[in-house]
């Protein structure tokens, strides 16, 4: 994880203030609630029900990033929310809100806070429950809808209330790192609030007694345990705490494996570092360490299927402690009202005993020099590609064979590692791209992407030559969906061989090649290091059944679940 | 309306059959129901949650269709349910459903007969409530949100009411004109219902005595009246009644005027058609005669602002008889348990008198010859579209200028003309034309797409090459959302220029050019048509402010509900 991530997500944000608010109307409000959030760009569409919001964005200092689908905008704000800390879409209402319903899904999944903003028809326009365009059955058909994929769903409807609900909202999204839901009537954009009322202060929940009980507790097993371990997660990313995970890592001796979903949240390459824990499904070596740990530091674990190896993880919860935003439990029972960061900020107080790592059997690093003229195979591919990432580079990773392949390299510098790990949409990771990279314009994204995913939302790559971007987007083209070739084959896993390096020429910018052997890649990689103007497309080859080891792995043991 | 889709869709579905069902697996009987509907091509991606009844779908005589993305999918389904009385879609659970969550709200509103099938983690995997991938909140967050945009939302959870359950959908759908949603757990697609519970009956609600009394009341109003007129909309084309509406029409001499939704319901080029009537944002002439009648009988009616020009219609309920799959109402007064159907019979089974029809002035057809190198207008591309209009073509419409340019010409010919005329969802031409070229291969389909909306799904094309369709599509290139201009403009509504006649070498298939003048059109036109192996594409290059008549005024009057 890149520093200024670390450092920007921790910056508190401005306390609302309520003397500024009284000359502003509810758009206004709601932009420079946006602002105290940091955040400075919205993703998203416009239509006629939200027309008047965007005239007001584009009066604010925020700046509105179009997008070819509504679906960009939901994948581009979840990025952006996490290398940046909180993101936003703003689009019109049901054609609008409904096209972003599986990116925001995804977002609550892997706890992204994003701010979904949409138009609705005007509240004086719904007496006698008219059929204005783009309403489905009631006007709260998108509103309960969004109550089932986001944390908070709030449809302004009094003007009173309306910076009251914004407020919560926005608390609620920054706490639980969730998305929410902000239903805009187009009459009330304009509308200054006459007597509003004042916000509620956000909930307290921390019980001083149960955090000191449970620091005291987990510091008393860490200090007695033999083989302690830490397996960190994507929370610590979320809430902000990868220092507080490093420096406690660093001043114990402690070492840290991590799950796919949390790869990056510490560097690749630092020596406390044990690598990527999934189960039987992963590296022995690390399973071994995580396994026979006698006391296990869960830091903000998802124990989801992808995350513990299709449940081939063996952990003894016995041996365990859990540390999330949602629960502190350790051993078999549980501590309420105890906030994960209090929690994390506790054992760093505590004084642990130092230890020395144990010791580390690392892959070796395979960096057999190229072959020109090798066709390229994905195991390959992964390699080559490890041995030129750079600093300044974020990985930003579709789902199968993209993130499986990555398993089983080790990212070597440190970088930010950007996937839908748990919830697997395919298609995030281009529209993704675009976020990372105004979220942060130091990092270059490096997107890996299967031809089917590319399918789904590769012309986004559209919007990234708006933005002047200049991704460099890697087509792993294997001519269908090859994970699911690995869990069970049939022909509709098959899909059209589009060209994907003709690309520039459709969109009027950028450069592609097409590869099929390692020289022809490593050529290819150089030219588009060097491409800084503009998006690269790399277009790989490669045979419609490479599966590399950790998908052959994953196939089998998926298609257990399949019936024949 | 082309004749063989009045028949087809009239045509009465097979009843259950007990005896066989009896050795069947709970995926092969949905199957076998889905072809009682008549329902031949099931479009989607696959997942691992959904393989198996993908499997069992290849080894049946149904042809899976795979579309890029699942919203192409939708949309297919949703045109093919219109062509063709009944579509389905298949998809996986949650990343797939919660991306087809638009289009088939778009179907829901606009009352089209779509079975959306979902797979699902089997029962067995769901104990203890594990993060499995692709779960958002609970096992039931998907279901409940399609239960917001679908008429009948059924997860089979038992073996034994699962036959009940698909039986109620699919009759559901069929009886309502709607979508509904069907999840199957994976671990129970290859299962045999082991004490199936027989099906219940579909709600019989028909009241003979208030049939009679509201046929005989309508029969008394139109022989009474002076200037009868019939409004007719898209039910008429739903439910396959558009057979009766012409017979009744031609034995009574009461001329049939239609809503843009209801769009081709009757042949443009017969004797008794009016035109369309969208009060005071169309055709003054037609607004002239629908509104001075002393006896409108409305026909499967939308009150939806599109259809009644914003509401600008002045339609004197006093006057009218409005009658509808939901309601039978006879000026002030509401008839309960009526049928749509059986009053429209009814009605046609009394004597009325004949009367002649009304003087009409049809706008003199503008068919001024092509000046060769005139810079395209948008007026004058739909005039030279409307010329060559052939009977073998179906025209599938996006929305914004295309519909409203639509608008203010006459599709001469019988033709098919699909659009999402109320739910107004950009994106929905171009995979339509997929459905529609299925759903009948007769009809050629002429797609007329805005670049916005070409931007969304265009690529959907992808699918057409594969299926070996040769739509040919026209794309209004006009820089950006030129709707939105017309009703509030700013940087916003500009989008980047796609060079949309290169797509073919991207996709390795099709035919394209780029015209900017009448005489390229022409010629464009001409080989497009001729051009009968794959997709022709035409990117017509139009001012960015070329509104079309149509849309001056709907944009003047939209604007009044934007706050400045």
């Amino acid at each position: 994880m890149a520093k200024q991530h670390i450092s920007s997500a921790r910056k508190p944000v401005k306390r609302v203030s309520a003397m500024k608010a009284k000359a502003e109307t509810i758009g206004q409000y709601l932009i420079r609630r946006l602002q105290d959030y940091r955040v400075g760009h919205v993703f998203g569409i416009p239509g006629d029900y939200v027309l008047g919001f965007y005239d007001q964005l584009c009066r604010s200092d925020i700046t509105v990033v179009g997008t070819c689908k509504e679906d960009g905008a939901g994948f581009a704000a979840d990025a952006y929310a996490r290398v940046h800390g909180m993101g936003a879409l703003c689009v019109t209402y049901c054609v609008g809100g409904l096209s972003v319903a599986n990116a925001v899904a995804g977002a609550y999944a892997e706890k992204s806070p994003v701010v979904v903003i949409t138009g609705a028809p005007g509240m004086k326009e719904r007496t006698n429950d008219p059929l204005l365009h783009h309403k489905v059955k009631t006007f709260a058909t998108q509103r309960e809808i969004f109550e089932r994929i986001t944390a908070c769903a709030v449809a302004i409807e009094d003007p009173d209330t309306a910076y009251r609900d914004i407020d919560r909202a926005l608390a609620t999204c920054w706490r639980v790192k969730r998305p929410v839901y902000i239903e805009l009537p187009r009459d009330l954009v304009d509308v200054v609030p006459q007597h509003p009322v004042p916000s509620l202060p956000p909930d307290a929940t921390v019980d001083q007694a149960a955090l000191e009980e449970a620091v005291a507790e987990a510091v008393e097993r860490l200090r007695a345990a033999k083989r302690p371990v830490i397996l960190a997660d994507v929370e610590v990313h979320r809430f902000g705490l990868a220092f507080e995970l490093l420096t406690l890592s660093e001043r114990s001796g402690i070492p840290i494996a991590v799950t796919i979903l949390g790869k990056s949240v510490i560097s690749e390459r630092h020596p406390n570092y044990l690598g990527i824990y999934e189960g039987a499904m992963g590296r022995e070596d690390v399973a071994k360490v995580v396994e026979g740990s006698d006391c296990l530091l869960m830091l903000g674990t998802f124990l989801t299927d992808v995350n513990m190896g299709i449940f081939t993880a063996k952990i003894d919860p016995s041996q365990a402690i859990e540390a999330t935003s949602e629960k502190i439990q350790i051993s078999r029972h549980r501590y309420d009202g105890v906030p994960f960061d209090a929690f994390l900020r506790g054992l760093l107080l505590a004084k642990l005993p130092r230890r020395s790592l144990p010791p580390q059997a690392k892959p070796a690093a395979k960096v057999a020099a190229i072959v020109a003229k090798q066709p390229l195979k994905v195991t390959r591919l992964f390699h080559l590609i490890d041995q030129r990432l750079d600093d300044d580079m974020a990985v930003v990773c579709d789902v199968g064979l993209c993130l499986f392949g990555a398993i089983d390299l080790t990212i070597h510098r440190r970088t930010e590692f950007i996937a839908s790990a748990y919830y697997t949409s395919m298609g995030f990771a281009v529209p993704a791209s675009v976020g990372v990279a105004l979220a942060n314009p130091k990092l270059r994204p490096v997107v890996l992407v299967g031809d089917g995913a590319f399918q789904m939302t590769g012309m986004e790559l559209s919007t990234a030559v708006r933005q002047k971007l200049n991704p460099i987007v890697v087509v792993l083209d294997n001519h269908g969906y090859t994970t699911e070739r690995a869990i069970q084959d049939g022909p509709y896993n098959d899909i059209l061989n589009w060209r994907y390096h003709r690309l520039p020429d459709l969109l009027g910018a950028g450069w592609a090649a097409i590869v099929r052997t390692e020289g022809e890649f490593a050529d290819a990689w150089t030219q588009a290091v060097a491409n800084r103007d503009s998006f690269s497309l790399i277009n790989v080859q490669l045979d419609a059944y490479d599966f590399c080891p950790a998908l052959e792995r994953l196939g089998k043991r998926m298609a257990e679940n399949i019936p024949k």
